[in-house]
């Protein structure tokens, strides 16, 4: 039965059962994470042999000649941006490889924006005072703070299930100080949604006022399956090209989640127009990135179906994961009808809406239950999410058995927190 | 005898000489290059080892048992903050460890202040339209792009023996548009100056009218001696502390001519204030930086001590090239009166002031004889060196024959440009 329907009676009694359980877990003082989408130890110990890779034994030479160790090559090996060229989809023409994080690239991109235009004429962002940028929600909070760094104010966009609400984004993009738009089109973070072949077209097609409208297309979880159905995304830059749209997105993405998170490679994909504005920051701005990094990455998987290959393993680690998070919610919340969400395909997260006014406090209840979870709010532009209703579950790094503890916790605080607005509600 | 006191006939007859030579020399088609101060082949093996201390059967973890392989630690591990500080000589809490280039480091210090005012209160540097750096001349083309890419207006400060000439510097910091001065303070690039005490006195009390006016101090070889002496170079940050200015320095370093140059460790220090800024930046721009590779370097050297024996081995390499270069200077080019030069103790470069007037010819000789120089001017903000003589020479990636052979064909096309011009002049 819904909790809506309960007596007062029947709530009082419900809440008191609720203050014991939380009473029991309290002294149990447990201390468990499901804060940030970082890949446990069994995921990093996948890529443990990579790093027998390049030994002393070994040339570092790329496959043209030049000495991976030395100076040089600015936008990456060869080798290198032919494989992050596969996992993007795109040709190595349209690719630069930096260096360990992708958000790197695109906080240096918006950064070359302010100050220098992507099209020529145009204004750079930082002469644009009341610059705007699109913000689908939930959505990835370190793209959020980056736009909020470079003083953008953030317009939010709802997700629906199939991507960005696109009615209401062909709507603000006739605001020419609407500058651009934060995509996570695969598995999106928090919710795990794959944008369909509409939306893709839809963006593809926009015809923004601002003629140096950019799309961020962070394509973080572009091979990071949780099921067998390996999701489809359409190519944004094949729809960008048939609608003669070619320099509106910029694509991104890493090896983090598939390597190591702090010794990964990141690449960017972009038409020449956009890659030479790019470019042209890039070299006053460094010499070249650890290209032995990248040589490493190309010898360890040889290519990009090493890559996939790799993946099935993470998804091995990760699938009894996400399976402990939602068989929780499903057995333990969903019957109470104090929560709704999605249950992900892929990418790192559960995106869950409780009660509309409870998500802080069950964080807070969380919390002194010995439970870290990412801050209500963080998945909206200002940490402000209006309903105060979405939490972003992280489930990779706990363990299974944690997990389960970690998610019975959750599930009394979502009721806990639940039946206490209900009774004061009603009062 | 001095080519100025040659008779009009003995000039005529010395560029008939020298004309021979020059075409013997072209008809060996060699091709060598002196143009850019890259690390030699010996000198990239010396750190060859360092590509086993990290393997698969090492465990990753920080002396305070985070592991390097996952996220975070934005600022950089403890053991190499503690290193890079040494390297730096100043406390570790002042440190920043950031990804594989001290450049990259730079280019983000100056976008940072272009858009965020490092002083509460002034105004971005993009706002100041007029916006000035001071660059002592010759000096490295690098720092040069850097301030022009973000509209600078680049002022000239002549490089004495002991520094940039800072009745100048006093002088042109008076003007509150002026915000900056590019410094590499010990081996400068390309003279191999190190400022003496009292320029970095000067330098550590300056008043500048801007009270965001910040000394970029580019401590690029520190501890690259060519001699014995260690030539010693006053601390700023102490210097600045008694001068109630310690603000005024920012200092990068790098590992990348001690270990590998595309894949070293760069670092920073400041004052808090100046670091508030910073990381507040940093903190939108990335998770962290390459936290395996910085452990790579700390477990390689072990120690500061084990980082200054390394740099013995690069000194062994190095100096024989050098020598090369100044005994064919003072044996083949001297003489004439054409050149002058300074004999480094330490850093890259030698930099020579051919005839006024000749510089440009003598790289452009040069190249058709199949010897790359660093093209001339490059030692000058826009690439424009008033008195077209400075030339900067990099010996250090040719082996010592080579240099031989190079240095031969730059004393002939010294020397031909040199009589050419008398005798154009004369004519």
């Amino acid at each position: 039965m819904f909790y809506k329907d309960y007596t007062k009676e029947q709530l009082k009694e419900e809440f008191e059962k609720l203050t014991k359980e939380l009473e029991e877990i309290k002294n149990l003082k447990l201390s468990l994470n499901m804060s940030r989408g970082v890949p446990c130890q069994e995921q990093l110990e996948l890529s443990r042999s990579m790093l027998d890779i390049i030994n002393s034994s070994v040339q570092c030479q790329t496959i043209d000649g030049q000495d991976c160790r030395n100076y040089g090559i600015m936008d990456g090996i060869p080798s290198c941006k032919a494989l992050m060229a596969q996992m993007m989809s795109v040709s190595p023409d349209m690719v630069m490889v930096g260096g360990n994080s992708s958000l790197n690239m695109m906080f240096d991109t918006i950064a070359t924006f302010m100050t220098t235009p992507v099209v020529e004429g145009e204004k750079p962002w930082y002469e644009v005072k009341n610059r705007k940028f699109l913000c689908p929600v939930p959505g990835y909070d370190r793209h959020f703070g980056i736009t909020e760094y470079f003083g953008f104010e953030m317009i939010t966009v709802p997700m629906t299930e199939n991507g960005p609400d696109m009615d209401i984004v062909e709507e603000l993009v006739k605001d020419d100080s609407v500058k651009g738009i934060w995509c996570v089109p695969k598995y999106s973070n928090p919710q795990g949604i794959t944008y369909s072949d509409e939306t893709v077209k839809r963006l593809a097609q926009l015809k923004p006022a601002a003629k140096d409208f950019r799309i961020m297309w962070d394509n973080a979880y572009v091979i990071h399956d949780l099921t067998e159905e390996e999701v489809s995304l359409l190519n944004i830059f094949e729809e960008c090209k048939k609608a003669d749209n070619i320099d509106l997105p910029i694509q991104f993405c890493s090896t983090s989640k598939i390597t190591f998170p702090g010794s990964g490679v990141a690449a960017m994909a972009a038409s020449s127009n956009n890659m030479k504005v790019i470019k042209n920051k890039y070299k006053f701005q460094t010499i070249g990135f650890d290209k032995i990094n990248m040589l490493r990455h190309v010898r360890f998987f040889k290519d990009f179906d090493g890559m996939k290959a790799h993946m099935k393993k993470h998804r091995a680690i990760l699938k009894p994961r996400f399976d402990m998070v939602v068989e929780n919610i499903k057995n333990n919340i969903e019957e109470y009808g104090i929560i709704t969400y999605l249950e992900p395909k892929g990418g790192y997260f559960v995106s869950v809406d409780v009660m509309e006014g409870t998500a802080k406090r069950v964080v807070a209840l969380c919390k002194e239950a010995g439970v870290i979870l990412t801050g209500a709010g963080a998945t909206y532009p200002y940490s402000n999410d209006p309903k105060d209703s979405n939490i972003r579950i992280a489930p990779t790094a706990p363990s299974v058995a944690d997990l389960s503890k970690a998610m019975y916790v959750f599930s009394v605080c979502c009721k806990y927190a639940a039946v206490e607005k209900l009774l004061n509600t009603n009062a």
